[in-house]
């Protein structure tokens, strides 16, 4: 068998009369779709159509799950006490499942959003947290995270399957984390490049920090965006060019079996 | 096999910092909860901590949905599309089957709130839009309804058992409708009374209408409320006096076979 | 004094991240506008930055308050009751007004917005009560709504000062309402000639009917959309051709004094 | 003339259908009323009832705004830029501003809630956002906060007259602020001592730390409660007391002259 990785978007992420994204267009280039559930952004009605075009595009559902703060599109740090966490991943997988269900698909994987993401990638209660309420829900969904965050353990001590996330866009540190967005060349400008860094992380398990060392790094899905023609471009372009490597892409749960 | 009927109470409306209901009494006298789902009351540790209850009391959860109208509690009327409503219903009882089976159980019923309940009672298409929303969820869910509403018919066309709820302090008109609360003689304030006709109803299958005619009637379930020291003696006591009649109560599922 | 008229449009409807409207190309065209609060769309930063294009473009601010349903945006039927109205209407508009003061600017006048208009334009009840909502709130402020509804006798009530809305873009039945959406006939798809009708009836009072009869009517105000590159060219055709005409495009308090 | 002091109290927390406080009974005890504004509690109905409950008792209205976090009561810290604390501010200030001036009211003044006053009262960048929104709304508005917080300072700089707020049943560290809740001895829950403490401190200008130690302190308001009976008669109860001894009560206004 080949090498594999998955490509991951976030998806449904319109409101009532707001539309935001491109997910007509985006779908057709991923394997696996990151879906809002209402209570960062999204409606019942949006969540039920995002999940009609991941059934049309074939492309693996997942949650999407952020806190409850519509006009912050949940990207606002909240503090919220460990039983809330819990209780409002539950609520938002749930509510998805159902959608999901409905159209006869299942539910793939889970991956939180925004601020939600950031404080618990740094936060091992938060994640344990995040990760006991999806495995109350389903202890088959996997959990998309950052490669080398806090999820991974926390989904090994809930006994859920991790997906390690990679971004093209960014500039790791030394240790594996990100590069903070504030900081010189924290942003992977140059296409071209972004997709030369991929390529190597996907195949040879390696990414050149911005120290200028190599450090390893083992992805399993990369996170794109789906927000503009450039970012669709994008998208189509790294799917040729890993296809043109030979590298298959795969919805989640095939690349980690 | 003697003569079974529910009692249902409506469970779980608190919010936040808000608290409504004596749940953890009223818990103990019924057979069955309809639990809020987040969109006219209830927030997901609300959920969690009633189907909690709902476990510990051996009682039946079901989901209660309703408009998405907190500050007007659902009893709001708004006049929604059908696919709106659908969707509306998919998410509220994904949201609460996930607590459900977090815990366990398996949710029973669905009984639609307030303005919902009123409006899709006597609107065909608004039933239907509901019970294709449920059946999408789970086909096994049972819809529990006004007696001889449109949720009879709608129920039937999806394919959804149907439980028929009487109410023990509310005057029947000879069609088998509510008389309407303004009228005269709409409410039944004797107690006595209303536990007579409510034994009368499920013995006899029979209830005298307002205007002294007796009709027919099939209750399968009666509704409680669970709001006041009063509320609670209520039920207690027409517990205690179905249970002399040698009238099991049950869950619905268990009267409706 | 030659004629003279108003030019209003809805701006400020964005949320959080959602952005709708071309806000910043079509103040350049009007004369009034009329402002989202919170309820049916907007968020106290889009509030702020709204009543500063006002500021910048000289157009007289307005405030544009509906129903509290943000998913809906405003545009679905509810049934309140006139208390909670009279309150919503309090609320939305002191909200704006305290941004427009903090500007420097005096808000101008009121026009309900979506489901609340249409609803309260038919009915005197509804009219009333949010006619005391905005006296209360400051006398001084003008109700803009639609020309011959029911608005008109409630501003009288009210001790309000009324402006006459009219539509380009609509046709009209003999009695001066709106010819439904859904019929024949009911929109005026011809630039040209809705052009042509809007002067019409600026200068000669008079329109002909979707009956082919000439009526009476007796515009403030001419409502325009901003939410389009094509609505766009139509402000603009629409303020040059008035302005070749002789006519003087001018905030509804100049226009009616 | 005599020593002043105010005694102020939250109110207007109740929502729609859920009711918190005791506000028909502690209006009666106090002479200022921090009033919920929409965001952490609230909504047009209750603000325009509570305002009415202030004129008949002669109780000052304040705005007592919030994050807007309605399931965690505005209790839960936010992470929001200053631009969007500014604008929250104008939005909730300015929407009760009219309700009070509706009833012939002026407000008096501003307190912040919860995780905003707490977050805010360490943050003196977040102060004077606050204190910025406050005097853009009104600049003779009143900001209520802790004696020796950071608002202190920010509403010098902003020009805003500052009411220095105590305590009666908490602790006080050397340095003037509160013991934390979590510490031993950080709530004084002998009412005796609690009205003793509070005596010293409005006449002597002193209290004594929980080292022992006697600090300075110049209190203008005293904080009380109004959730239950037993909050109800401490208010009662230190009102009788301070008046006892010859201290009179008044709102804000007039103890800050």
């Amino acid at each position: 068998m080949g090498i594999r990785v998955d490509l991951n978007c976030d998806m449904g992420e319109s409101f009532g009369n707001y539309k935001i994204g491109m997910d007509e267009d985006i779908v057709q280039y991923i394997s696996s779709a990151n879906i809002a559930c209402g209570f960062h952004a999204s409606d019942p009605l949006v969540m039920e159509k995002t999940i009609g075009l991941c059934r049309q595009a074939g492309v693996a559902p997942g949650a999407h799950p952020g806190f409850p703060d519509l006009v912050g599109f949940g990207r606002r740090q909240m503090k919220v006490t460990m039983p809330e966490l819990r209780a409002m991943i539950i609520y938002q997988v749930g509510a998805l499942k159902a959608f999901a269900e409905a159209e006869g698909l299942s539910l793939q994987h889970v991956k939180p959003h925004g601020a939600m993401y950031n404080m618990a990638g740094k936060d091992p209660q938060m994640a344990d947290a995040i990760c006991e309420g999806i495995a109350s829900v389903d202890p088959e969904l996997i959990l998309l995270g950052l490669s080398g965050s806090a999820f991974e353990g926390a989904a090994a001590r809930a006994g859920l399957r991790f997906a390690r996330e990679v971004f093209a866009d960014r500039a790791y540190e030394e240790d594996g984390s990100l590069v903070a967005r504030g900081k010189d060349g924290a942003m992977i400008t140059d296409e071209q490049e972004a997709i030369r860094r991929v390529i190597h992380m996907v195949k040879d398990h390696k990414v050149t920090a911005i120290t200028g060392k190599e450090i390893a790094v083992s992805p399993d899905s990369i996170c794109l965006h789906g927000d503009s023609p450039k970012a669709l471009l994008f998208a189509k372009t790294i799917r040729e060019e890993l296809t043109r490597e030979g590298i298959e892409i795969a919805p989640i749960a095939q690349v980690i079996g």
